[in-house]
């Protein structure tokens, strides 16, 4: 690795194999160096998990010149801390996660594996993005998105991000043409609803697949990631490490008099 | 179960058999009626994983006037899904987590798989609050808990929270007397650092254990949850669903300009 370069450790949740982290791959090597450590198979749901009852371990899959890509047993977590401590050598300029098959808007992001690698950068105090595509396909085009990627990484080396904040950037699904722009926004009030398809094993009990259908609860409101994605538009929505809701600090005081 | 009497949902992360859902059992069956879906054994540092890749099961273990206990092969948050639809019948009054064998103060509440479980009810629209105690012991003290539990989902019932917020609730360790009192806090800036030890498989290669050294980053500020566990109050944060850093929103909006 070149101390001269800016250097990017990425992540992702679909797996060291998959095309989205490929595609970010040849995206940023022209822009810095990469150090990838990524799950050895697709880790989908792990938000920000880590491995506390087992231990880990990860193996060097791949080197060439700016690019060194380690292939770990953990989550994607797991993957961020393992590098910073083990590999990484300095402190990467950039901590970036995806290109996820799968978008992470509105309240996904509190599943989202993607995000949990971003989440991890922004508190070991990293400038930290996640790029996640609406489209699960294990071909997905990823390539209407490179311009908003290269630009967007650019933005962050150049001007950083405030401590405590990372970004939760989602691209629409390819249609064969440019996106519509790039907007920033608010995560959108969501839920999700008839989460589990029941089946029956064999010898008579019953098991349940995870799946659902997500709702957006706020469908007119048009400043939301929710109401980008719609519209063809790039979201990007700035998130914070800190959760605690100031606005009810003060309502619950009353609760200290016990 | 009586619908006159509240419902609410209980699980954990430590898994079914830890102690301190036990004791949370025999601290709430006086007020309501309890279904129980806890993991079938410690899902520690899950956060709001949930299972994507596989099947998931339950079973119910035990059945007594008021209580209900089931044993989930899932994540905390798979357990709250799955309760949900498949066990409650109606929506629960509360959906409570813990009390968790190690506290989750600070950025701990990221990995936390009793907070996963206070996120995911809050998703679905219920009041949560995650309780959780400062000690790893599988024989930890949790009777210096009792009033404040009590107390806190008496209110809950009461007042309930506002949509889109719950409650993240930790005890000092026990020291054989009362706690000093409750304090309303914001989570404390901190970071995990020193988090691997290295270990060496008989045939030769490296493996990893996770732990690390929790840092508080402002232990000057008195009104951190840090700060009064440290002091040996019991810490109530209030914690929004909604990431989004509304601060940073019109920064950022310079970056649509591509």
């Amino acid at each position: 690795m070149n101390d001269m370069r800016p250097l990017f450790l990425l992540s992702n949740d679909d797996g060291v194999q998959a095309k989205g982290l490929k595609e970010l791959i040849d995206m940023l090597s022209p822009l810095g160096d990469l150090l990838v450590m990524a799950p050895d198979g697709p880790r989908s749901g792990s938000a920000c998990a880590i491995t506390s009852h087992d231990p880990l371990h990860y193996r060097v899959v791949e080197v060439r010149p700016g690019v060194k890509v380690c292939a770990c047993s953990g989550t994607p977590v797991d993957c961020v801390k393992l590098a910073l401590e083990q590999e990484a050598g300095r402190k990467p300029d950039l901590v970036i996660g995806g290109i996820n098959h799968g978008d992470n808007s509105s309240v996904s992001v509190h599943y989202s594996g993607t995000m949990g690698i971003v989440l991890e950068g922004c508190m070991k105090g990293i400038p930290s993005v996640g790029f996640s595509l609406r489209d699960f396909g294990a071909d997905a085009d990823f390539s209407f998105a490179v311009p908003f990627v290269r630009d967007i990484v650019k933005r962050m080396l150049g001007e950083g991000l405030p401590q405590g904040t990372c970004l939760n950037v989602n691209f629409p699904k390819a249609e064969g043409k440019a996106y519509a722009g790039l907007k920033v926004c608010r995560m959108a009030r969501g839920t999700w609803t008839s989460e589990w398809v029941e089946a029956r094993h064999p010898r008579g009990m019953k098991y349940f697949w995870l799946t659902g259908r997500f709702v957006n609860l706020e469908p007119e409101s048009t400043d939301t990631d929710e109401w980008a994605l719609a519209h063809g538009f790039v979201s990007v929505v700035p998130v914070k490490i800190d959760l605690t809701d100031c606005a009810l600090l003060d309502k619950l005081k009353g609760w200290e008099a016990l």
